[in-house]
Order: C-alpha cells, then sequence, then structure tokens
C-alpha cells in the first residue's frame, strides 16, 4: 500500500482532532511488546520531522468518529482503534502504509454511576483503574482486573474481549457488560448502551461487538456492571509436588466453597524467575508448583481436610498483596530473560501442564488462571520458528482446547484461527464482517486468516 | 399463504421422521395461552382425519435438522422450530398456514456432564428439569430456574435468552451458556459448542444465537455451566408498607449480603390472588407489599438492622417451598381470574410501580424480579385495547426501559420493538438475519416489526 494521499489526510484532519506524526508518536505504530510494527514503523521513528504518509485521530465524541468513519468508508481508507496499545496480539496497532490511527483516548468521561446498581456508563477511553477508583469508594469494584489496569482503557477491553484474574470470580465480559454505543463503519451510531441488566429485545449486538477487536466498528461508550466487594477475603498460598495435586486440590476447593474468587497457579521456573528479578521474598522457595487462591469463606477447616502440607495464609492486606505479586510479577519477570514468546490458551484443567512438556527453549514455564482452564505458556528462546508455534496450538486444539483463552486472535493467531473455529463458523463471521463492513476499512489483517495463510 | 404443496411434504417427511397432523396435535399450531394461534389452527383443531397442508418434522439428529433446513431454504418454505411450547410471546408457534413445525424433542440426550467443572453438553431438546436432576445428585444446579421447568427445553431457553429467578444469582444466560451447535437455514453445522470457560477466538456467535428466537438457524446442542448448590440458604418474607421501602429495603440488602440469591417482590393484588386461588397459608396477609429473598450469608444482624417489622424466616426446608409457592403461584392463581394481559418489562428499580400505577382492569397487579428491575405487569380484562397496551410499552421507554425483560419479542412485541431499539441497530438486525436467513423461511413474522407497524 502506498501512504494515504494529502488531501484524504487534509480532510480527515478536519474532522477530527488530531496528532501530527512525529517519531515521538512511533509508540503508536508498534505494540509495547515491539512484535507487530506497522509497515510505516521505521520511517516514522527515525523521521526527523512530520510523517506524512498517514494521520492519528483523536476525536473527542461520538459525531467525530462517525465522521471519520463514514469518510474512511467512502474513500476506503483503513482505520485501526487504538485505546491503551496494551493487548498482546498485535490487534491494536496498525499494519497498512495508509491506515488511519484513531485514538480513543480523549473520550474518557464517566457519564454516570449509579450507587445502588453499581453500574457505571463510561466512554471507551477511560482507563479500567480510573474506573475502578470510581467505584471503589461506594463498596463496588469492577468485574475485570488485568495487569494493564494502569493503562488500558475500557472499550479495548470490550473490543478484545479481555479476560484477567477476576473472571472466574464475575465471568466474562459478556456477563457483565450491559450495553455499549458504537459506531459502525458507514458512521452510524448504534445505541446499544442502556444501563438495565435485562433487555431482551432482538439480536444481542453488543456480544457481537464485545471481542470484534475493532473489525466492526469503534466501541464509543460501554455500560458495565460493577460488583459489590467482597466484605472479607481469605488468600492462601499454597504448594504441591506435582500438577495433578494441584487439579486434585482445586476440585477439592471448587466443591467446598463453591465459589472462588481466585484460582492462580505457577510452576517453579516462573517462581524462580519472578523472585530472582523482581527481588521477592518467597515463602515457599522449593515446590514444584504454586497455588494462589482466593476465597470469602474461612477455609481453616478445608485447609485440614485437604491436607495441604506447605500453605501460607496471608494475615494482613500488605501480606495479601505481597503474594499478589508473585503471580502478576511473572510476566515482567520472564521478559527480562530474554525474548519471550507467548501462548494463551485454555485446555481441560487437568491437561494443562501436557501443553508445557517437552518443549526446548532457554526458559519454558507454564503459570495462569487455573480456575478457568487458561494457561499461559511463556518460552524465553532468541527466535521461534513457525513450526514451533504451529504444533504448540494444534496440540492445544487436539485437547479440545481454545488457542486464544482471553488474549484474542489479532494479528497473532489469524493464521491458527482455524485450529478453534470449523470453516462454516468462519464464512458466518466472514459474513457478518462483510456486511457491516462492506468496504472492509476496520483493522484489516486482524482476527480472519488470509487466504494464502490458511492452516 | 396457500397450505404446502403436497411434493414438498413428501419430500420433507423423507428427510425427517414427522407426525401426522390430525386434531390431537393441534396444540403445536398456538401457543399455550392460545393467544397466538396459527392461521390453520381452526382447520387442524376441526378436522375429523390428518390435516394435510404441512408437516410436523421431528428430527432425530442434527444431520436430519440439516437436510430439513436445506431443503426449506432452496424451496422457500417457512419453518419454526418449537421446544416446549411454553413461550409467552407466541415465538414458538407457526402463523403461516404452509409453515412447518420442526419439533426439537426427539434430540434429548445429554451427552456430557464433567462433575469437576460443572459443565453439561445436551442435545437442545433436553427438559430443563431433567438437565437439573441430572446435575444435582452432583452438587450442582443449573443457572437458570424457570415456573415452566417440567416441560421447556433448554434449546428454547437458549433461543429465547430465558431469564428466571435465578439470574440475580448466576447471571444470564450470555454468562452461562458456553457454547453451541446450530444449524443455518442453508444446513451448514456450525460448531460452536466447545465446553471451555475461556475461548476468545473471533466473533462470539454463539451470542448472536442466544435470544435470536429461531429466526437465525436451529439449536441443536448446548453447552451451558451448572453451579455449586449454595451449602447454607436462607429464605426470607418480608413485608412492607410502601413500595419506597421496598427499594430502599433492596439497597440496603445489596449493600450488606453483596450477592443475593434471589430477590422477588409482589403486591397485596397478587397476594390476595394466590392465596385465595391456590388455597395458600398467608404468613402475611394484609401487606400492601412482600419480598422473598434469599441469601447465603446469615441475615439475623441485617434483619435486626433493618428494622424490618413483618418478617418470616424460613426455618425448614418445606417452609421455604412454601414461602416459594407464595411467588410461584402468582401467574396461575391470576389467569383463574381472567383473561390476563401481560408485560414483562425492565424499569429503573424505584419507577417499577410507577409502571403499575392508573391502569384500568378487572385486577391490575405487579410482581417479578426485583433485584434486576424485572417487572411483571398483568391485567386481567376481558380485552385489551391496542392503545393500552401501547402506551404501558411507551410509558417503559420513556423511563429507559426495555419492553422485554426476559420472555422475548416473538410475535407478541413485534411492533413495539422500535420502542427498545433505534433504527440502526434494527436495520443491523436486519442485515444481519438476511445474510444469514437470504430466503427468510427461519420463524417469520417473529421479532421484527413489519414494514406497516412500525410505531
Amino acid at each position: 500500500m502506498p501512504p494515504l494521499a494529502a488531501h484524504h489526510i487534509k480532510a480527515l484532519t478536519k474532522l477530527s482532532p488530531h496528532l501530527p506524526i512525529t517519531s515521538s508518536l512511533a509508540h503508536h505504530f508498534t505494540d509495547w511488546t515491539g512484535k507487530y510494527p506497522s509497515r510505516s514503523y521505521e520511517a516514522i521513528k527515525t523521521s526527523t520531522d512530520q510523517w506524512h504518509g498517514t494521520c492519528i485521530l483523536r476525536p473527542a465524541n461520538v459525531e467525530q468518529v462517525s465522521s471519520i468513519l463514514k469518510y474512511a468508508t467512502t474513500n476506503k481508507i483503513p482505520v485501526v482503534t487504538q485505546g491503551g496499545n496494551t493487548g498482546l496480539v498485535g490487534g491494536g496497532v496498525p499494519i497498512q502504509e495508509d491506515e488511519v490511527v484513531l485514538l480513543t483516548s480523549a473520550m474518557n468521561k464517566i457519564i454516570e454511576f449509579d450507587k445502588d446498581t453499581g453500574i457505571i456508563l463510561a466512554e471507551a477511553g477511560c482507563i479500567l483503574e480510573t474506573l475502578q477508583d470510581h467505584v471503589r469508594p461506594h463498596g463496588y469494584e469492577m468485574p475485570i482486573d488485568l495487569g494493564a489496569k494502569g493503562s488500558c482503557q475500557i472499550g479495548g477491553n470490550v473490543a478484545t474481549n479481555a479476560g484477567g484474574i477476576k473472571y472466574i470470580r464475575h465471568g466474562s465480559l459478556h456477563a457483565n457488560v450491559l450495553g455499549l454505543e458504537v459506531v459502525t463503519p458507514d458512521g452510524k451510531v448504534l445505541d446499544l448502551s442502556r444501563s438495565l441488566k435485562k433487555d431482551n429485545t432482538g439480536y444481542s449486538l453488543k456480544d457481537l461487538f464485545i471481542g470484534s477487536e475493532g473489525t466492526l466498528g469503534v466501541i464509543t461508550k460501554v455500560a458495565i456492571e460493577s460488583k459489590p466487594i467482597s466484605k472479607e477475603t481469605f488468600l492462601m498460598l499454597v504448594g504441591f509436588q506435582t500438577f495433578p495435586e494441584v487439579v486434585a486440590f482445586f476440585r477439592q476447593a471448587k466443591r467446598y466453597f463453591g465459589m472462588l474468587n481466585a484460582f492462580e497457579f505457577w510452576d517453579q521456573v516462573a517462581h524462580e524467575q519472578v523472585v530472582h528479578h523482581l527481588k521477592l521474598q518467597s515463602p515457599l522457595p522449593t515446590c514444584p508448583f504454586q497455588v494462589l487462591f482466593e476465597t470469602e469463606k474461612d477455609p481453616l477447616d478445608f485447609l485440614e481436610e485437604s491436607g495441604a502440607e506447605q500453605c501460607v495464609l496471608a494475615d494482613s492486606v500488605s501480606q495479601q498483596l505481597n503474594l499478589w505479586s508473585l503471580r502478576e510479577g511473572i510476566p515482567e519477570a520472564l521478559s527480562k530473560c530474554g525474548k519471550v514468546w507467548k501462548w494463551d490458551v485454555s485446555v481441560p484443567i487437568d491437561r494443562m501442564m501436557s501443553v508445557v512438556e517437552n518443549l526446548e527453549g532457554d526458559i519454558v514455564s507454564g503459570y495462569g488462571h487455573l480456575g478457568d482452564g487458561n494457561l499461559h505458556l511463556n518460552i524465553v528462546k532468541s527466535s521461534m520458528s513457525k513450526e514451533m508455534e504451529r504444533s504448540i496450538y494444534a496440540k492445544v486444539a487436539s485437547m479440545g482446547g481454545s488457542i486464544s483463552a482471553e488474549h484474542g486472535i489479532g494479528q497473532a493467531k489469524s493464521e491458527y484461527l482455524p485450529l478453534s473455529k470449523d470453516a462454516n463458523s468462519l464464512e458466518v463471521m466472514r459474513n457478518i464482517k462483510a456486511v457491516l463492513d462492506p468496504a472492509g476499512i476496520m483493522n484489516p489483517g486482524k482476527i480472519f486468516p488470509s487466504a494464502s495463510k490458511e492452516c
């Protein structure tokens, strides 16, 4: 693709506030891991003056978003919507030289919060942590919590159908997002933003946009239900010698407590790296597997029954935070070991660690949201072969698993999507894309496998 | 429409088991309330022999469903899918003379149940109560519970996005249905039936079919997550003098307990009828408003704090059942008073009873799932004018409410759908319908307002 013509840039920047593209804004043209630079990234990064091949638009409201998309559809100009740019699959960055970056960050108002129901209506550019801070003094918590909460935006969370550590407690965004306002590629505004718990009126379009990764339109508002904060919680770290013991323990815990607030696990490799690189104290330095789990009921009887031998029950808020940092620090610690290749998959719980077996790399580690069957496999290795990448996804698929549990598809996994979606479903997805975005302007190159790359 | 041609009936009944249409099967051509008879209903009901204008197909498996739909699309034959035929909006019954009835009842196998995760995979024709009975001995309960559980089918529950008394505890079917198998009108089978808690791979097609009321395809399998049964529950009946007191009490309860297992309410009119017609004992015979609510935490301190004056805490399982029958018997009791007209709406909680005010009828009663803002307004009256019907929906819409909280749209509310869905969203819905069902064979006359009837 050639860069975008000057008259288009002129027209678009009249429709919306924009940021002149200089090398200091090059970060909008790649993801934070640096794995998915746009084709124009190097040119922008090394430019000494303004780069004129496309534009970064920062609309202030839904009307401006609508004008942008209408113009883009009419003139077949590709548009990528970018929230906090914290995604892990290259879904929120441009690919083509002429691709317009639409930043949602200026639409960051909290519109209303209902203290009685916990329902918050916010513009898409609101930072997740800002929403968290808004609802917390009223006794609520957001139903989603991510490591990236300080910079990710609620619109991006919804567009990627992000998961995180609260998923086991509060369910997916399909469960908690009550409504959306969306601009479709023709510039029309869909008012799906009702702040009602129950609304059974026709096709659930909001669910179509949840997880559509910017390929069907631009989410401009989100109505989401925050949840009452648990009055009292208990956080425990438990060590195990084998993975089957971990699984048995989870089953016991699920039966005993019914509801778990969190159930995370990691292997010894991850633990050694987090303790070393983040200089943390380890209460259980030598366990092959560790589990961090939170309950609302007193766990003492359970822990006795379960026969857990190595166990630490946090006795203060600061100890709770310390235990959480052992889990939350893992991605950062592994990134300090070298180039990290990541797989975010879900498989039947008892088979999670068999995904991690017999893999080559400088460091091979498995951790994740065990309660949801969601494994994060990380491999530190200077380079990753397509064969190895594919063979891991193929193994997951052969177990009846999903090649993306919570990160989405983006650029990273589009060619593997047929491993998780049958041809008929893919065809329906393509047909829906075509009917909503006939010009194909919304986030091209994401989600759908290109014909030549299908596996 | 003329009846279906004999050669089509012959062809279709070769593709699938069928039931010869006699007057004893006339109930498949109307709903249980008798409000939505098919145009051929009278002819069938009064026929002395077999009626030859259409056919009732009862496919045994997904392949037969696929053949039926393929033939129907090719030959533009309308098809209505019928589960337990317990719906309230005429969504599961034929309208036209030539409309083929596709019964899901023969597809009633439970395929697998995972005792560790609670995930059950079942064919669409399984009765909800059968699934309930299947999971309960293992310590689980279905996430949905309805008065019709003895005859409604899980496929129909999903197609209507049914709600019920467990909604407040477990959320909607969008939260709990993990996957579906669906046959699209062209006969293609979509394998969306993964029994995984997390699967973030492209558009969430299963959510598009949840609540699509048989207009986009036929659901043949459902993977759904059942939930651990609460170890201990407390059920209370509390009486109030005014509705604002009810609302204040709900707010207090939500804050105190965080999670509520149920929170139902009814007015004095409903109570008098249920006590009278079902010959029940009333613990609180003279309260203008009553609330039935269930918690997992001991409520004694809360009840003291709240200052609730009239309160009964169930002290045995049989007393729990007695209290529940005061709520669950209301629809039946009102149906014994005469012809009942029903509105199932959701509005902001504090305005629920203002929907019920100043309405004319022999009996006017409001009850429902207060915790979800879901009001069931019932009016007993010999006839209902279109003006009155419309004015009630218009009032709900003016409050920012939804004209259908949990019953769906079907035939009953299609002309009012524009009160709850803006024109752009309706257009997207129509486009999606057209792309999946270009011949328009699936459940014609449901959900979408006909051009002449739009309000």
